[in-house]
């Protein structure tokens, strides 16, 4: 399994503002739907993990937005992870269209319980998975 | 007390679209700040009412975006409420501009229960202080 | 080519707020996003519609919300015309998840001119495939 | 004329997701809304300066969230120019709530021409007003 994942996402009016392009904070709902996708396929749902408390939350981000995207693209979300420690882990995250990068971002992640929101370790498969996908 | 209340919102570029007009669900977002602050002035904050399990969604919608409204402009929201059940209440919401009606309204809001989101009394003093308001 | 459209939607954490379910005003953003696919398959992009100063916007609404979404539910939103004039055009939607329906509406989309927002009629290969559709 | 802005921000349900807290991204939406209120204070209007084909847009941002904003909460973006350049200027931004401080953010803004989003001097008022701020 690659370390790389690759998520589609469409450019709708929704994401678009008055400047005709897409407003720079929605990149970071594409971002966050490629991480769900990401943990999705490898088989963790985040609506399980939260009913046994445990939440990831964005920790801190480098964000620079290259180009812009306009209404109808479809977009590529590229995510790696480059980093991961007990209770956290980074992403690097580039969004493309074709040959086109229209923005980069580092991503930290950390775990936190649901109810305390206390950073708390990555549950043991996850790390697992992660590990086994960088091999 | 008045029966009607307003409520402003200035229009940002989060709000907008590619056609350079306000998208058009984010005045259901408009509605519902103003109803906050309705529910606020009135005594009731959602915070609080959430950790009692108390719950207020939305039932049902007639709306008609009349004037499509632009970037910088400030509106005001009017609230109404027009009728109150044990459960749930009508109410009529215009947004304006200046002279301008730039949409209108009839919105139902039913209050649940927080964990099993099924229809329970709104609490009495809810009650109390619209039915004093109507008067 | 059958009159009803079918487009699935995938419930992220930009979907959700505190009262643990989906935010009424996003399932807006879900039929916008299912009447835009199905312009794309009919063979319009909004985006070069834009360019020729063709623009969709919502005139009306009557919306029923029945049961909420949650997190991570793989949504339908399907889609039907009921009616079709020079200007505009009435739909039925509905957004279900399996057998449950969560909530149906019926929009009344409108065309304007890009610039002007003035009412005008839709291109005629617009309608001609809406009633090729019907039949 | 102090160097520093301050803009208060409502906590919505809008801005919160299934986890309880804001969701990430909306902080960006905050942010700009100060921005833009800190250059409505200048005396400059962003649709007006769209009209001259003067936008600005967001190149890149370094973020940290450090504590969860909730519903009703009441926040302060603070706001203050750190560096001007010739077209583009980096600003110090932290969101807090009474004495706990929610996230910081270091923000630089371009000025694009609205019609080919290239790089642009930013319009020489605009910058005397910075700068006599600074003083």
């Amino acid at each position: 399994m690659s370390n790389q994942f690759q998520w589609p996402v469409r450019v709708y009016y929704e994401d678009t503002d008055a400047g005709g392009i897409v407003y720079h904070a929605r990149y970071l709902y594409f971002l966050e739907r490629a991480r769900t996708e990401w943990l999705r396929e490898a088989g963790f749902n985040q609506s399980l993990l939260k009913q046994q408390n445990t939440i990831f939350v964005v920790r801190d981000m480098q964000i620079k937005w290259q180009q812009p995207a306009t209404l109808d693209e479809l977009l590529t979300v590229i995510t790696t992870v480059t980093q991961v420690k007990k209770a956290s882990m980074v992403m690097a995250q580039t969004i493309t269209c074709g040959h086109e990068q229209k923005m980069q971002a580092s991503v930290t992640v950390a775990c936190v319980h649901g109810d305390t929101k206390k950073p708390m370790a990555m549950p043991d498969e996850i790390i697992k998975v992660i590990t086994d996908r960088d091999e």
